[in-house]
């Protein structure tokens, strides 16, 4: 059995920024690192290519009548920067008392080896389990999985014959207080590009005598949200679901005060959709963000410049039962009819993904025929949450996106567990990100008994 | 005599950005390029310590009779980003047709080796003349000149018994209408930055919760402009005056179109203040514009992030009778009431500059007891540049900002005569910099004119 901590410094070493081509180092690093290490515990391991960056197939296989497990993790990060903000630095993994810090601890490299890690121990107390586990980890998470639906339709023979996901890619509100996450927002990303002049063109010769690009961008930008926090797009809110009172009830007890959760984000005052709480906001709405924006002279001191050009970087989550096709074109339609005349401007499309819903068993409205394996996966998981972390785990949907969630679903049929393991305090796709070393430790027994769980109740169940 | 079009190559060739510490050698280089050579005429040479980047002053002295013509430039450059822009690298210049190619060509090093060279050229024809010459040469123009004020008292003593400032650093519209500038505009300049939650954010897990600083700053930078194309803040225009009818009467002359400035700077349409030609508006009113914003990602691809912070560098022209003070506490003050209080924010002072206005000679309303050396200047000016480019030239106010033309009138008392040297085309402040080199050609005679015409004018005209 290796080293889970150490194990997880040396994954975090390699740099795997999945958007910049400049991390093809880092990615092929950690592809080799995990790869290798579940070569190690007995997986046989297979590089899969797609256009961009490879999936990983790791494979215990065993008779038909073993259920089969598919875990799902990435190897690839979000991008370290601004780099001037990190403690220490983004790939140079550092224990600071129970935390490990470096890009990717939590997101998702340490939740993934919590599993590895599971796995390995629990082969090495039962090597005859009978259950049949496939580790599919790709490399293209944080850059909207481009290839993982091609991937997905290429194997879907041999991976629809599983019989659910297992994960941990989602998030949780304290160490004590483990959530199953039941839905995703779905995505849509974009960029605004707002041209003006030909040129840059000097401020004073020129000012007064046509609108700034950055002027433009921020009208249209200004424009996106209404002042009781909605987002402003015609048809926007069309297709949004009512909340199911189950999901209100545990949402209830989710134990985070509105006023804890403002002092966490260090901001004066919320700016949520009127009539929602902020913890129910982020969960049962879809948003309008604004990811990034630049334009003109960024530098020390001033340049008297007009630019040319100005941009945004702008991404929508999407709630069950939208989908990022009609809310794309209803955007795009919107901001043509908005976008003063005296500019030229582009629109970029960047990735999108579809939301997931999941209702866990024995709800009111748990879906008819829902598979045996899986309902037994949920209620061993929720068996073993509460005995390894002492609460029982709450049921939830969450704010983030795991667009592939969605795309195993719609292609294999297959629903997932998603038990949370990161952290608000983890400062996911942020400076100092870092994972919880207890969580990972509870995380590790969690799994090995679910995974026996699994493995004990049959495909019967 | 030195051949011109090599020096200013050299001159270019020293990478002279004031804006950024990185560019220090090249501000040395480029400092002792320029005192060399006015050394190598004939110039008794002083590099003049100030805070931030030397002045050089080189003096041609004489009997107090002689009149004395103090001619300013400045040896700095702006920053030369975007850099992928240019067609060959802003700092190493090449001839392509009729002009020079390079960061600084137009503004301010070409313009200012034109009387350098033409000083040259005069005195070795006529190594007696009788006029004493002070170069006065900044390295921080393109900075705001923080030194200079500073500079400038504390050599008044002996600055202040010139007659008149000469000097090339604004514009004209075509090679055959030189403008001869009687005005410039002022500037405000600040950073504006919002911040939001304490740190980055990852969009899905709390995106819906929060006023996203990219937002709140693109509310404010759209509140400050109406659709008339006036600036949106209350009492921007209470001190500007009304317009001279000589002034309107010489800019019906400039003989550009409003369609071929359309064409040249390459928009759908202008974006003027209401009742106000695009030439008259970058003349008569003052602006506000942005030069710079950013925030969040910037990079390839996407990042699903809430930033903490945003920013917008902002800038102000201001016409004669507004004062910088003024316009800035209006500003601040009307940022401050509109900025949403669910972020925060901090204003950041850039430097500022006085307008300025001359009338020149035999206007209905020259100031009673203009200099006759002054007036001696502006008509040998007039009669060199009608004799040399073809055309009589313009007497117009230009929308740049010297501001330390307002610095030399307040401080030392003394008026300037400032022959517009640079064109449209020659993309000040922008990538593809260039200098035309028939309009230096034709400036180094006119300028060689006007000298020997104050010089024969003597003390008394």
């Amino acid at each position: 059995m290796f080293d889970p901590i150490s194990a997880l410094k040396d994954f975090i070493r390699h740099p795997s920024v999945s958007a910049d081509p400049a991390f093809r180092e880092g990615m092929h690093g950690a592809r080799d690192f995990i790869a290798g290490l579940l070569g190690r515990i007995g997986f046989a391991v297979e590089i899969v290519p797609t256009p961009l960056h490879p999936v990983i197939l790791a494979e215990r296989t065993g008779p038909a009548e073993w259920p089969h497990v598919i875990i799902y993790g990435h190897y690839d990060v979000q991008p370290a920067d601004p780099l001037n903000l990190w403690t220490t630095p983004a790939f140079l993994p550092e224990v600071r008392g129970d935390r490990l810090y470096g890009r990717g601890a939590a997101d998702n490299k340490g939740p993934l080896l919590t599993h590895v890690a599971a796995v390995a121990r629990l082969l090495e107390r039962r090597p005859d389990l009978p259950l049949r586990i496939t580790f599919m980890i790709e490399g293209e998470e944080e850059i909207g999985s481009p290839s993982f639906p091609g991937f997905l339709a290429a194997h879907a023979e041999r991976l629809r014959k599983a019989d659910f996901v297992l994960l941990s890619d989602t998030g949780s509100p304290r160490e004590d207080q483990i959530v199953i996450t039941c839905g995703l927002r779905g995505l849509v990303l974009f960029d605004l590009e707002v041209t003006g002049a030909r040129t840059d063109l000097h401020s004073g010769l020129h000012g007064g005598v046509l609108r700034n690009p950055i002027q433009a961008l921020a009208e249209l930008c200004a424009s996106l949200h209404d002042a009781d926090g909605r987002v402003n797009v015609p048809g926007f809110y069309d297709d949004v679901l009512d909340v199911h009172a189950w999901e209100r009830e545990q949402l209830a007890r989710f134990g985070q005060s509105a006023e804890e959760y403002r002092a966490f984000l260090g901001i004066p005052a919320f700016y949520t959709a009127k009539g929602f709480t902020p913890f129910e906001a982020t969960r049962f709405l879809p948003t309008l963000e604004f990811n990034g924006i630049g334009g003109g002279y960024q530098g020390e001191g001033t340049k008297t410049v007009i630019p040319s050009k100005a941009f945004a970087k702008i991404s929508c989550r999407l709630v069950a039962n939208q989908t990022p096709e009609k809310i794309r074109a209803l955007l795009y339609e919107t901001i043509a009819q908005r976008m003063p005349k005296d500019v030229t401007f582009r629109l970029v499309d960047q990735h999108s993904g579809q939301p997931y819903v999941v209702v866990p068993p024995d709800r009111s409205n748990t879906p008819a025929g829902q598979s045996p394996v899986l309902a037994s996966a949920f209620r061993a998981a929720d068996a073993a949450i509460t005995e390894v972390f002492g609460r029982a785990p709450l049921y939830l949907r969450e704010g983030g996106s795991v667009p592939i969630i969605a795309d195993i679903k719609r292609v294999l049929g297959l629903d997932s567990v998603m038990m949370g393991l990161f952290l608000p305090e983890d400062n996911l796709h942020a400076p100092d990100e870092s994972f919880n070393l207890n969580v990972m430790r509870k995380g590790m027994a969690a799994s090995e008994r679910i995974l026996e769980g699994v493995a004990v109740g049959g495909r019967r169940s």
